[in-house]
């Protein structure tokens, strides 16, 4: 961390500063200039408080020199993060393909659409139970009943269950009956339920803010990481920007981020990346090029019934002809 | 609303699309062009699934025609929403001038800053127990005991408290000590929080979401008072940009648009919306000319020393100076 | 295009409206319902000046049914436009591997630079001779003596030559020494220039603007070939957003959205899309999967001494490296 | 600036630093800690080439301590400029009031409309002969012709002319019709453009790019004061945000921000910074507040026929109405 003081700073200004520092037993190093001051402090600053050193008299500005997470953070842990979850593992040179539909709809559909995304390939499922809607006009999920859909369609397939947990009120619940807690782009910086899924230890997918840079996004798998939880896997799936053609701007610069800075999985959602169906495999198979370590796909039986993103979601016959293609990409070696 | 048809659509698609608006009881006008087909629906829209509609066959895109929201909206509801706490009115012509610390940190902190800022004007006390911070290493609040303070702050000055809630785990503890609830930016699209505060009948400040549009923000009071709680105060306070000198853009564009809209009242968060003190004060003016209905500011008797947001709250002496030019401003005929 | 009327309009209102688009020789469809009142106008609406519509008494908003450009759109020309320089094609199956340094610093540099790209498989070389540079004290390039080293570079290489024109009044020299001029992102809106290199024939690659949207870029596309030069090739290379741990955020899904509204060629420049040269690997393979036209890439022989750019500028062995990548992802099928 | 080296330096990588700084005779501060490396350098680094040290073998980031301009600079010049155009100034405490249409469309037009803007308290007369329209078929303006009637306005009137600068081709008739040359958002970054126009001594205002930080918007008034022209106005004109509500997002914040960085005057155009004439009052009213130099509003006789931006200009009585209110605040002590 750097503290470069105001033109006009006095000694006492600098004293303040360096005390400061010392007590929170860390190395100080002053460069004093023509024209300015500079203060260098070296060693472990997750504990300094960024907000308290601006605020002391004489501070211009204060620059930080090494990351802000520390359990996340690939220097303190460079090998990659394996999740296994049932047997399917990703992260490392492991796939994890989740797909299904927005949200569960009836039994027939979620174990329908179950059936055809094994075939093809899918090793986990996704469906929405509760789902977060921008207005509250909108169809809001089958809720609990969606749960109880999903572990069918598990039992028929065996496929391991993906669904968005939207409140600690429902945290028991999706403790039995799902194998991934997913953690919405609107609830990434929802810290009562990143605290709340820090202290259990089931895997949880933490997508991306629509308007998160990455590193608040690995803060915020930061503060599940320091409840305990370690199985994180982040999701990449597209942010806000001026663009209108998409819905979203995927992010596809944030899978080599990701992979130098951290040692978590980081799978892309292209669905939500784009927000519409035909840019969907143009985007997933350039998702996996990229070097991530999964792609979570909307698959719907017949999007143009889908209750909510049926303009996003592909056919079963479309995902099937995406999976031969992400096998041979994925197959290529590196 | 208007769906416009891909330029092959097929007399089946327009009729599966005119079917779909006429069970819901709307009416359907379809005009046919050269190269594309126009089909628009008139009537109430709220209850139409835009995702539904966008997802038939042969559709190109829907255009919206109304607002998506009811009860927020100024359309139905001409006159300006005005509300009243502890007779202390926000709303109409009535300024709230909320301040205090970002954080409770002590009685006496919370005592003495409470007792300046009412002598120079403000009509309710803020101050934070539970702490959003992006970092899981950051001071969290005093989380219970700094409603306490709160309390004592409010028994000693008559001053109304404004504390913020993160969690529906402590919604009972706020219903008894707070007076209004804020909702923070990045629970601004957290619909369990807002559901739960849209069953109680206690004030909310909601503040605007970093990269939340006016329209998802109107949606998300929406989301409030469907539950039955119409006493929804707006808070803008600063967008997300790739501006860097600033911590957040001020979007001030929000305060008329907000009163063409919407009857609710809007207040402004300078200190958020700049994130340095030094231009605190040019905000809140510009923000009362803009035609607000309050402002929210942070104050602290020894910003040098405080532990949250010490770089943006101002003193009590330089509140002071600011709530004079406030007054004059204040004064002047619209 | 739809024209949709405010609350409180007149049958006045709606005539002056229906009035003005007939003028225009074009069909009008007026609907009124309870609230309000739309009117539909089909036909080919390019030459109706949308602002004028907008102002007229009584008009809430104008939504635009119909893309705003035409000789770009690939509805008016469905089969990809192939651009042949030199026998170098670009466009339909056709990849431009575009590779040099970011600025011409020496005829060593430049001609050593073009041998080894050429025999890892680049077809095309690129080279700054003028450049735009945020600070003015920054270096500005060699000028009209970069364009001559470019010369020897082909004449050694047989490389056609990619430089970037940021002057109307070095057009001539331009016309006589390049291949294909570039007008880089900054340049994108600055119609001056299109408007003088849409006259001549010389085919141009359009970099997309930091902040524009797809819409914009079209019609900037647009302006140039409204004067006569379709040898148009669109690159993406990255938009601003507010991340900060990469130079820009590269659009991929740019890639088959241009495929969808337009006929044109684009490439993708991962160098400046990205900003750091350990991502440029990742994201070039991922663009050629996208299905893009081409890349762009800076390749320097000694990236620490390069007087621009150097960070993001990879080595000819790491070009070597990433060609034979490339080759085999542009051998697999679609 | 500070160093900071990656987590694997070598001594040799600091010597390079360390003896590519000495050779610029810039002094050094050498700070080694546990995990990393930092290396201070101080004194004038305008002309130290950040880039060419970003790529320095072991350099992992580059961090500026000053800001990179330098006659821009409120450090090197702490007094307000006022620059004094035909006895009309702007800067320090005097407002520059400048009113007229988007474009000059007809002598009547411009010659009525300048007659009422003055009468109202304009002190300089705007009207576009030249305009940048995102569509070639859009109007382009009267052109030659239209700063021929702006002068006949000047006649009438004694309003100082204020009109947009496209192409340096134009500039020598610009110098002979104009008082002000205007460089638009778009060509905020043409270096050309920008570095003609730096050769003269016309007063220039520099309108604030779409998507330009504060920063790069002070660089390139650098890149005009650094030819020898220091009569450079800056205008905040909105940015590019991801609101739809309006056309863009003023950023107010730009007033305080850039009074603080430079002596440079700014002033604030509402009518581009909202889009929408309804908006135009309550932040006309804001920027003057906020302690802006002046104002730049399109003021139109006929805003329903105006042949561009009509929908966000005010008429002459709306103009008058809204002076009124800004004598009163601008009287208002600071």
């Amino acid at each position: 961390m750097i503290v470069v003081m105001k033109k006009d700073y006095t000694s006492d200004d600098i004293n303040q500063v360096v005390n400061y520092i010392e007590n929170k037993r860390l190395k100080v190093n002053v460069s004093k200039g023509k024209e300015t001051c500079v203060i260098g402090i070296l060693g472990d600053i997750t504990e300094v408080n960024v907000e308290e050193v601006q605020a002391l008299k004489g501070v211009s500005k204060v620059l930080k020199v090494q990351e802000p997470y520390k359990k996340v953070n690939r220097l303190f842990h460079p090998e990659d993060t394996i999740i296994n979850i049932n047997g399917n593992k990703i992260g490392g040179k492991n796939l994890g393909i989740i797909a299904g539909p927005c949200a569960v709809e009836s039994e027939e559909q979620i174990v329908e659409i179950a059936k055809q995304v094994k075939k093809s390939g899918a090793n986990f499922l996704r469906g929405g139970a509760f789902k977060p809607r921008t207005s509250p006009y909108s169809f809001q999920g089958l809720e609990l009943e969606g749960l109880k859909l999903m572990e069918i369609a598990k039992q028929e397939t065996g496929l391991p269950i993906v669904s968005e947990l939207m409140s600690i009120g429902h945290l028991d619940e999706f403790m039995k009956s799902v194998d991934v807690i997913q953690i919405g782009a609107r609830n990434m910086q929802n810290y009562d339920l990143l605290k709340q899924v820090g202290r259990t230890n089931k895997p949880v997918i933490l997508k991306r803010g629509l308007s998160s840079t990455i590193e608040e996004w690995l803060l915020s798998a930061e503060h599940i990481m320091a409840g305990g939880n370690e199985n994180v896997i982040l999701c990449e799936r597209g942010i806000r920007t001026f663009e209108t053609y998409t819905r979203n701007t995927l992010d596809l610069n944030a899978v080599p981020v990701v992979k130098k800075y951290s040692h978590l999985p980081i799978i892309v959602d292209p669905s939500h990346g784009t927000g519409s169906s035909e840019y969907v495999e143009s985007m997933a198979k350039a998702s996996i090029v990229a070097g991530c370590d999964g792609i979570m796909i909307e698959v719907h039986n017949n999007p143009e019934k889908a209750l909510s993103d049926g303009q996003q979601s592909i056919t079963p016959q479309q995902f099937d002809k995406l999976m031969k293609k992400i096998k041979i990409l994925s197959s290529l070696e590196d």
